[in-house]
């Protein structure tokens, strides 16, 4: 069985559009963080989202999130997001996502994906490279 | 036993930023919606969440949020976003919100909240008339 | 000569997800609220801009925008965002857009548009019978 | 004289939370852009926005902006955001920013900001040392 234990972390930075009245980061902002943390990894992996979309008319959605809030990020704060595969599939993608300041875990979550064709939004398999290498 | 089953809902619309280049809107913008209709729903039961926080010193925070996204919602999408208690507690609320267009059922999510002292960040008790008007 | 004078309002609340750690709301999100004015001025005129961009391929960009932040806006805020036309030619609109609180003016801008074709992303006439209810 | 040529220069990423359905980046967040490289600057120079704000009650908010959107930017693009004092006065801070995708200049700003004491909201000196670093 593949091991999907390799972890893809993202450093990144709290600005005034993240935060709130409450003076923390906005919740749904967080997951704006993870989306950010997604797309590097496929970079990083070889795959970019943008060129997946225009040339390959496929891209993923987000079909299921879920996420526990522990601790508060704050302006200017220093961030590290991560993204880890629990579940590769030919159209669906499990991604275990948290994010730190530091040592402490603010935020974490179980994001479920699906590839999309960008024209129908029916669901499409995803290049069988990507696969590959999210499983890795 | 208190029935929750009151449904507070609020119409709204899409715009060109709630939506991304998937030509959809943005998933993380349906948490934005959400809250949006917890604000008025609090309003309606006569709590007014800027009131709330600078004369008592109390806001709610999301804990832990569970959110299916089903089908998407475009741009200029009538919407409209419901929320419903399902259980109310001295610092926790726990609320039931969905979206529809029209009868279509696009977005459910459950939203775990709690009421913090704004200075210290700390668990504080909601306004116990709030909390009798939640659980009405 | 055409009197443009004809101002359009639109009444919006003010969110979390509308401010920042600086307590009331982030300048960059005036803009999307005029954003939200101007679609629903159109839709006024009978123009909607879903439609106008998947039927006739069309879509207004902001190329140029002036704006004054005189008074904050604050959480749960009501507030009126207006729209006139001061300008309106074959591809640009140059449109005026005051943000109100009750009575106190925030915010002042003008915006000067053009008409995109949705695909070559080239300056294209914007439809006569929108220039010409833009114009009354 | 004092000479304020000196360009600080902040590299992003366009995500998809930047983008809309008209398949680039919402005109509203390139000012979040110019706001990221603006924090980035100022810590640069050994200021630190969060700390200002905490410990010196003192905040920078934006008075003024006219900003001329020439070319868009698009999903995953790499864009360099960059900042240079026009002004610095006491409680005024003129910054012209602009943003480019390698050589191509999408997006100019002239930027009006201000010094706040962040309880009152009243103008208030900004740091004297702040002031001479940003003038050099």
């Amino acid at each position: 069985m593949t091991d999907l234990a390799s972890v893809f972390e993202l450093p990144l930075r709290v600005y005034y559009e993240d935060t709130d009245a409450g003076g923390v980061v906005y919740h749904a902002n967080y997951l704006k963080f993870m989306e950010r943390c997604r797309c590097e990894w496929l970079q990083d992996l070889g795959f970019d989202v943008a060129r997946m979309q225009q040339q390959d008319g496929v891209m993923f959605v987000v079909r299921q999130a879920e996420i526990d809030f522990d601790e508060p990020a704050r302006l200017f704060d220093q961030l590290v997001v991560t993204a880890r595969a629990l579940h590769v599939g030919k159209v669906k993608l499990v991604v275990e996502q948290k994010i730190y300041n530091h040592d402490k875990l603010l935020c974490k979550a179980t994001i479920k994906l699906a590839t999309l064709d960008c024209a129908s939004f029916k669901l499409t398999a995803m290049p069988t490279a990507l696969q590959g290498a999210l499983a890795r």
